[in-house]
């Protein structure tokens, strides 16, 4: 994924839509990403522990909390409302200096440095936006480039470059260095579709300078005609009017926001940011009306990696293999969501903050959205009428809770929610769009193309280029306490050996309990079978497993050769689930240091170890996948492209836990509409009811 | 699926709610059902071709509209603005007498009986509501059924008794019976939930009467504790208060109906009733801005079947294997939605008719509802901070148009919606809620089931048994005119032979076109695999093949043996996905007869004549599985189980049809929040915006 930026500009907020500030005055929650105040103190510290004068070449890659240990939390948690003393503040930061690594520990409570000491691994930290921005604009004063760009009749003021990482290709050394495609915005702000083909620039990000270029060929620039899709800017024909209906909630959110602590309905949850995954959701409890107590169902969930890999092998392309989360920071890359279209008229806007190259912290305005949804579906209903003298009509329509963020990478926008509903079940959605990576070649009608050009003619020598997305979220699920295990139920086919019907066969299920981590690799869609995480040690007053069900969305898994690099390096999408025992520094799927890594750190290889998950503290890791051959309606912007899964409660409350009396406020009631009528009378009516009609229709 | 039921009580209408009459004065469409005077004329036509005397005996088993032959349609669509006459209206009436099914079509225009002949073959038509109320009632006056009972300690008046279709099991000779289970009603509303176990009762249809009865077994009926699901009678623990917030439309609903036609946004379509598959879609066609036209997608979609077989292979329940569209009528069970719950406040309710047993029409009020969907997606997006000086953020907010009905068949209540979208997407969804159903057993915990009991102990002494739901929905797609083909576009991995870069491999698209039915009998999911219906005799101006892809929801297929009868009824669920070319008599997947049916009238049978199907006026027939195993949650409510699938344009327009302009009303605007910026002042804000920052953390 490329990317191409000045430096975000602030969000001007608009005054009437709430926004609650993340910097109120509450106590901390132990997992709240650092504060402003925070980030201010890591730089300060860590600037002290390195000689002076290089203060402006360290430069700070990361910047994130160091979170306390699970049984910290668990146990601060528990006494919460006893004590308010909060575990130590640690930040883990990554910084480069002298073409080196570091990984730093701050405490924040002591203002001291912990530690220090320099990465000898592969791979490279999240890329920073401000290197980005500066090796963006090297090619437009680097003479070869000029003159490539004359050479192709264009204009030099029009050309803007992005930034891309390599990937990893085998090579034996390899320096921090990324490369730099440049595009045409010839009358349109629609860039990414006038590519500029041909050319080669390699950066080396520790001297910020070009030190490889090639010019191999010349292609036209697509004319991009009509690809312009700012409304302010479009001419006829002008597309039907919409009706832009939006939801009000006379009495205000149904949700109370303390700090990073989300109350609503029956859930309650921490929402954490992160540079690199964006929003974090910790300590997902829901309340159970019979019990009378919040019980746990995740205790941490968010975005691990998103690995999109290019399936065109050419000299220019093939290397576009790209970490989107690891390289180049899915929660660095949030954007400030627009009330009224980003997010309905009854959200609320959260800020964040990061920590810019110089450690300073940075403010991105409006970057979680959260509202009450109401899509006018329906979450449960039944019509009776079998009971003599009266009908009866039950109906609950849907409302959930949506926590959303919108991460722009470069050119793709990706829309990240995570949806809470009153059944107990969490939805986590994914929307792709924005503008599609295309390829310029020279084509203008499919019946000039002889060889295979890796995807479809959209437009004027331009072709959407075939590729995938796969988003691998990092699942913590604490079903009801931290020892869980997960439980195959496989639907399986009998004979019917009961003589006694003519019946010939039916389906049971077996159950079947991973035991190993090789037990939990599991291809999704090959058998039926139902996936449960369940707690060993706690049955339902029934006796039945007390658990969550995952439900994956439609399932895609990679297709390049096993040994190919980027599958090496995104071997973590082999299975669309994986299971590993909670290992604290097992967070990202694809290793802690993606840009340029080598696979020798990723969910694959922690894997091989094969430890026992049965019983045991488990990490879910599911991978949404979608393969994307693009087709003209994608262009010149992309109609969103969704995938979700679904956690749900499978015996995990002894009932429907909305299935007793929740009120709902405002007009909606709670849908009983009921009448007494005798057969008789009904009969009645229903005949009155046909007279009046024969008489409305002899009027018609 | 069991039905119990006192004839349908009218609807009160909430008057402060559009609702608009279907039998408002406006020319007939050719498609439109049956309008009451019809309903009328019907029956006086066909009552006088009986000996009057019989008139009491004749039965209306099914009164529908015969609708014209395809290309009357579509010649009289072409014209329909210059001349206003209407093809000839025709009724297809399926009547019983005198132990015999008739087929009889009347034409309304002549008001004559154009033919009437008695049908021979296997299987019966769609039951009356009428003789299952009669033959529900039989055995609470039948001796035997009141003893059994007052052997049980139960107290009859609060026995309450349902109908259930018997299916077909190897009989050689089969009587027109169905099979009748009973219910207590105990101090609950919820009767699903007290099965009284045991007895067989079977009832012969022709003549009203029991004609066998045993009484096998005596299991206690479930105390069905805390079952009651109306909100009037609850008691505490209360759930949380839900904000139910609602869509308000200001400029009031953005579509219109004339008739039964409805124009929305660009897409226009017609939308009929028919007792056994409730709503149709037809004639569903999206505007094109660039073309300045209508183009067509799908002429006529609508649910074939419903089919749902338990997995309970004993004596009482192995014949438990309903074809609910084809045998109790799919349109006949709609129930009166109601406001501002079924659906939400913006929206637009429709009645429909259906004919009695005595032939009369009936409204069934609110069968429709039609709204805007506004649940707070977003329809595209792009935020980009690439163009020097300025931001630019656009933002579509996702509005979509929704066609629902609710079909109650017992317990159940299934929730159908189409859904359409801008972009040109339609969805097809389904709901499953309501009421298990459940089976009463000796069993209060799990420790002591030691055999299978088919299904999950979900309360004391209650089962829930394990079943399918399989929707076959027929999808008559005519993308841009009749002539289509299906082409599987399968995704392949290939070596890189291209040596100039080290990539290993990449996946592109080989397409393989469906020449004749076997070529198109596809098990979804077992390899990637795009399904797309084109027209081959169109291309987009780059020489894209013009088409629309199906894309399937969650995929399942039937797990019971293909020689056990069950599956012999329903084979034509054996393939996701059936492809035949058009013929007017093959409507409905199970047969025309699918009460008692032997499967020699399926779409499995016709699709083995193996015809061609390759540029031809093709009809999809897609099957939405759903394999359920009961949960605890699923009790003693069933929280909405929702599928779907998707038809979406591939290549269909040049370009993504929403990027033109298109008028949002309302607050919402065009999603455009623009300024411009230099560099220097993009600096400058954000300094004093992390200063403005530590301000208030040192404050805080």
């Amino acid at each position: 994924m490329g990317l191409i930026l000045n430096l975000k500009p602030l969000f001007l907020l608009i005054s009437f839509f709430t926004t609650v500030s993340l910097i109120s005055c509450h106590q901390h929650h132990p997992l709240d990403p650092l504060t402003p105040s925070e980030f201010v103190l890591v730089r300060t510290i860590i600037q002290k522990s390195y000689p002076t004068a290089s203060k402006y070449n360290l430069t700070f890659q990361y910047v994130g909390l160091d979170e306390p240990d699970k049984q910290t939390i668990l146990s601060w948690q528990s006494k919460a409302k006893h004590s308010t003393k909060t575990p130590p503040r640690r930040a883990f930061v990554i910084t480069r200096f002298d073409k080196q690594t570091y990984e730093i520990i701050v405490d924040l409570s002591t203002s001291s440095l912990v530690s220090k000491k320099v990465y000898q691994g592969h791979g490279y930290p999240l890329m920073t936006l401000e290197e980005q921005v500066v090796a963006a604009q090297l090619p437009l004063t680097y003479p070869p480039f000029i003159q490539s760009i004359e050479k192709r009749g264009l204009n030099i003021s029009k050309v803007v470059c992005s930034t891309f990482s390599v990937g990893w290709f085998g090579e034996q050394r390899s320096e921090r260095v990324l490369k730099i495609l440049c595009f045409y915005t010839n009358e349109t702000v629609n860039l990414y579709v006038i590519p500029i083909e041909g050319i080669t620039v390699v950066v080396d990000l520790n001297e910020l300078k070009i030190v490889e270029y090639h010019d191999r060929f010349i292609v036209p620039v697509p004319k991009a005609e009509g690809t312009e899709y700012r409304l302010s800017k479009l001419k006829p024909p002008f597309g039907p009017r919409l009706n832009s209906v939006q939801a009000v909630s006379p009495d205000g959110p149904g949700f109370k926001i303390d700090g990073h602590t989300i109350r609503w309905a029956n859930w309650e949850f921490h929402l954490g940011y992160d540079p690199r995954a964006g929003p974090i959701i910790s300590l997902a409890s829901i309340y159970d009306l019979e019990k009378q107590k919040y019980r746990r169902v995740l205790y941490r969930g968010y975005l691990s990696e998103l690995f999109v890999p290019y399936s065109d092998p050419t000299e220019e392309w093939y290397y576009k293999t790209f970490f989107d989360c690891g390289e180049f920071g899915c929660g660095l890359l949030a954007v400030p969501l627009e009330p009224l279209t980003d997010c309905p008229a009854n959200a609320v806007f959260l800020d964040a903050y990061y920590a810019k190259q110089d450690g300073e912290p940075v403010k991105i305005s409006n970057t979680f959205c959260v509202f009450e949804k109401h899509a006018g579906e329906i979450l449960w209903r039944h019509t009776e009428i079998s009971i003599p003298g009266e009908t009866i009509r039950e109906v609950r329509p849907e409302v959930s809770l949506v926590v959303r963020m919108v991460s722009t990478v470069g050119n793709y926008d990706y829309i990240l929610d995570w949806e809470f509903k009153p059944t107990g079940s969490i939805k986590v959605k994914v929307g792709l769009t924005g503008i599609l990576e295309v390829k310029g070649d020279k084509f203008t009608h499919t019946n000039q193309i002889e060889e295979d050009v890796y995807g479809t003619l959209l437009a004027d020598n331009t072709i959407g280029v075939n590729h995938d997305h796969f988003l691998t979220y990092y699942l913590d699920l604490d079903v009801d306490g931290e020892a869980n295990s997960l439980v195959k139920r496989n639907l399986v086919t009998k004979p019917n050996s009961n003589h006694t019907s003519p019946r010939k066969s039916y389906w049971t299920v077996s159950t079947e309990t991973a035991k190993t981590e090789s037990d939990a690799r599991i291809k999704m869609g090959l058998k039926p079978s139902e996936l449960v995480v369940i707690n060993p040690n706690k049955k339902t007053k029934l006796g039945n497993d007390i658990g969550y069900r995952l439900l994956p969305g439609s399932i895609s898994s990679p297709l390049l050769f096993e040994d190919d690099y980027p599958q090496i390096r995104g071997a973590f999408t082999k299975y669309n689930l994986w299971v590993t025992p909670y290992y604290k520094s097992e967070k990202w799927a694809g290793g802690q240091y993606a840009d340029q890594s080598r696979g020798d750190d990723t969910l694959a290889v922690w894997s091989l170890r094969n430890r026992g998950i049965e019983n045991k503290d488990i990490v879910l890791w599911y991978t949404l996948g979608f393969h994307h051959s693009p087709c003209q309606e994608d262009f010149p912007v992309m109609p969103t492209l969704s995938g979700e899964f679904e956690l749900r409660p499978a015996n995990f409350f002894d009932r429907n836990p909305h299935s007793a009396a929740w009120q709902y406020s405002g007009v909606s009631g709670g849908g009983v509409i009921r009448w007494f009528t005798v057969y008789g009378v009904m009969m009645l009516s229903r005949s009155v009811s046909s007279t009046v009609i024969s008489v409305a229709a002899n009027s018609s």
